[in-house]
């Protein structure tokens, strides 16, 4: 048995919980929690250990995987007590909103080479998976054009706003890291961003209600993100692969595969899964297999530290785009 | 030049007309018709010679083709006058409600081979026949079911109704003979019929709602066809080819591709086409352009007096399973 | 803690011990099980205990459910125990084969009245059962037609398919309780039935590789259903319900929403999840949470005794249909 | 009857000839053209008086409507010329590749307001004016973002595209106009501009093989256009409308409504109608039946001088946006 000790058991730490205990190779031997309520919870529960002093659980001989969901501002540090302590990591995007902080733990990560897997869910969904599968195996040729449309179906808190970093350092990160993904070897080289907001809120908290990010990569592949905070009819996920010889697409997934017609229209219900819980269910729990694999050395990480480097970095140089009303060249 | 001679103005022969006289190789050179409001409107249209004495029309040498759309009951009578005076005949389903009178003429047919088109419109429908054309070159291995839904988006008038020979060999002969086409040298060998009525209507005037035949073909080939006199979402007209490797579906068209996706659903304005003029357009110009072509020698006709007589028979073994409650051989 | 024991580890049987097992109001207690490698293979994954003696599961006041998935011809005898020891029962379809057994030991289920769920698995099918609520909120109206197609990706193997009561009783008997399922207190009261082989064996053992059912039931409702032992491309469950008003479908669901174009086609991957084990996981589970709840009498039942009584004297129907060649009534 | 003389009888020309043969309202009374070829065929063909020396077509009274699908570096010329003598002028896109010779004789006419229709096809096609009605209509509230996909199914030849004006003026213009038609009273104010070429062809003659531009309106709508020279699939046209409260998307439209199943996949032939004369023959009828209400003072142009101008300046501001690598303002 694998022992887990999970730092952080807010909205997405009880997601990662519960997936931990679902799995049989997996313990939940630690919650790392500040919140009474939520330490609670997480006790009631998983019948675990609350600790609310980290040290204790990293110095635990016992403890084999570290499960970082914490605040974003505390991820880099938990990432350096995980190296020092030798255990295999996994940790939430972003790494962390200051780059500087990223790089000088980048250094010692080259170095030390920790087992991390970076929790950029989308690698791991069978959908956007099997286009990638397909793009490889030369289903489409040469790969010319990546278009992926990202929509949260309602934005989170204001107070989540003000501390996320932006859209780009949030939530578009997702889409520069899944460009990434079917661009492998080659890199992105040039960002074009633009952005709106209809909702004054976001003016007054300097963050953007939509973007829209178009970027050119080393070999000449033209990638299109766009993103909205909110969408009437759901969780809009879709990637769209161009090639010379053919295009994929990894499409939305509906609750029901039911249609109704009537006089005027036919139609289904509830166009699409609600949100990222529901949508990438079957992704977290591929992640987390794989996360038990490269415990046990048997794999490379599908998502490493580098990746959450770069995806930073892309996400800053779209707000110097955005700002300078330039293209940005990485 | 070919030139035609229409009988009958009615609303299918009106559609005739307009295609007839939309064909560059035809030229619509009589229309026969005896109410008077549709003699001055095909002149209107079409500056045609009016005639109401037919036996002009079929002496008359410069006329090429007969084309029959006027009451079933008169069909048999101009597809002998056609016969004798050499002409190329289109005539209208079905052949006459009236088995033997049918068999008396087929004898004659079959003396003197005139080159008949039946107006099977769907043979001619590029959905139905492509997939006839994949189950041909063995894209779905040895057909083993074929399953037809036609429903009418609303009945017609109960005038029409009381003369029109019923469901059966009114509207499911289309169907019948669909499955012949599919079918080719296989025959329908068993029938089985069920049907039911709603509407108070239909049982005043001895005629169904709805109805379901299943057949079976000498092998085994087992055909389900669902009808409905009315449907309130269109026009629906779908065939499925089930077979040992595959299936095959010709389904319903749309009149474009738009989608609106909002809170509650995603949907389609106007699911389907209305009615068989606008779903079997392409079909019957197709038809028309085979006429052309049957007239010239060029090819066989692709739905025969044969086709016309062994569909009714098939409609009558229905009536016969229904009333006696029994699986009915042909 | 509510208390299982599962009699029969077959391949049925298996997938019930693992949903019982992740199920968190339930304890796998007991597994009752003749075959030796099986017997290990349950201790190895549940650590429950296995009994070979059947008595000593039905006087442990401990057990609460009993849970049926042992060959057919010992339902009826596991149900009267489990009535006599007034355990809560889940029993798979059919009932047994033999009507009269079903009969006599249906007096007393009236009589004593035990908490009984049938494995009608499809009655909750999400998508299935969304149509059902849809129905009865008259969203197409008053009920017309039922059209079902159910099609197994390939056929069991020939040992089972000899002592599996035929098409009818072991296949076919499925969908004749779906129909029951939106006809509610309406009642089938006629039967046609077709059937067909195409593969020498089935001829052999006296069954039927393909087959369609007609059924009318006392207010007029025509039901369709055909089946078929093979399906090249997937296990294809389809529903559709046709009203006055409109129209609903419950189709396939499909692996992934992904698709590929190209110079030929555009095309989706594996068509349908392959075979009930997958198509109907969520079923499964939904069916066990109300079994959870019919224990603690919150519900009655959604799939009775009676229910798995009347769908056998329907596929008895059928085959009386077949031979006699006629429309026979219940 | 109205007259038209149709000047250049080239690919385009030639549908046009063939668009205005067919409508009941039109004769098509001279062909303009230099290429005895063409003459011979279109003399042939419907007819007509075929003129060499224009300046005879402009001053004959009896022409009412001019169709100018010559050269782009000739239709100036001829606009002057149909101001002139007051006909009522079509003119294929773009206007011209020179924006001052545009500018010159904008002021002609917003002095002269002829009746002008621009051949900016896709404001009349049934599918992309459906959600245009559906957007007015308020089905997805106020306007966020247009994403619009355009790529051609293979690239013109070399010649051609020598000549073109480059992919910006030449076939993303109809991108920058459809945008426009959603946007109404609100303006492209700012564009940003991308491009890429795998094919080396496209390097030698300075043009591009894909592009993707993102634009803002004034009212801060985010617009997204990408297209591709080639598309092994077909010709690819899609609409995508993004709004507070809904998506509305007008996709491709297929050849037949049939399906083939198979062990591996779900597949249709054929995706998408091959080029601009198949996926837009209905746009094409619309268009000159609304040419016909224009000429008659029925209604405004749907496409005007002024639509052709601003096209152009935002085809023009995507190069400054290349070449400087800067977001450039309109």
């Amino acid at each position: 048995m694998i022992n887990v000790a999970l730092l952080g058991f807010g909205r997405i730490g009880q997601m990662h919980a519960e997936n931990i205990n679902k799995n049989k190779d997996l313990r939940l031997l630690y919650v790392y929690e500040k919140v009474d309520r939520l330490c609670k919870k997480a006790k009631n529960l998983y019948n675990c250990k609350i600790e609310t002093n980290y040290n204790k659980i990293f110095i635990d001989k016992n403890v084999d995987i570290i499960f970082i969901s914490t605040p974003t501002n505390t991820h880099i540090k938990f990432i350096e007590e995980g190296m020092k302590s030798k255990k295999t990591i996994f940790c939430e995007k972003p790494l962390d909103l200051n780059i500087d902080k990223i790089i000088k733990t980048f250094k010692k990560v080259k170095k030390y080479r920790p087992k991390i897997q970076l929790g950029f869910n989308r690698r791991y969904d069978p959908g956007h998976f099997s286009i990638k599968r397909d793009l490889k195996s030369n289903k489409i040729g040469k790969l010319e054009k990546i278009i992926i449309t990202s929509r949260d179906p309602s934005p989170p808190s204001v107070s989540y706003l003000k501390v996320s970093g932006g859209l780009f350092r949030d939530m578009m990160i997702h889409d520069f890291d899944l460009c990434r993904f079917y661009l492998e070897k080659d890199e992105i080289s040039e960002v074009q961003a633009f952005s709106s907001s209809f909702e004054p809120m976001y003016k007054k908290i300097n963050d953007h209600e939509l973007a829209v990010v178009t970027m050119k990569s080393k070999k000449g592949v033209l990638c299109v993100i766009t993103n909205s905070r909110h969408c009437s009819f759901g969780y809009d996920q879709r990637v769209e692969l161009f090639g010379k010889k053919g295009m994929l697409i990894s499409g939305n997934k509906k609750v029901n595969a039911t249609e109704l017609y009537n006089t005027n229209q036919s139609s289904s219900e509830k166009p699409f899964l609600n949100f990222f819980i529901e949508r990438y269910s079957d992704a977290y729990k591929l992640q987390l297999k794989e996360l038990v694999s490269l415990h046990k050395n048997k794999i490379h990480s599908r998502s490493t530290y580098e990746d959450g480097y770069i995806a930073l970095k892309v996400a800053n140089a779209c707000y110097k785009s955005l700002k300078l009303k330039k293209t940005v060249k990485l």
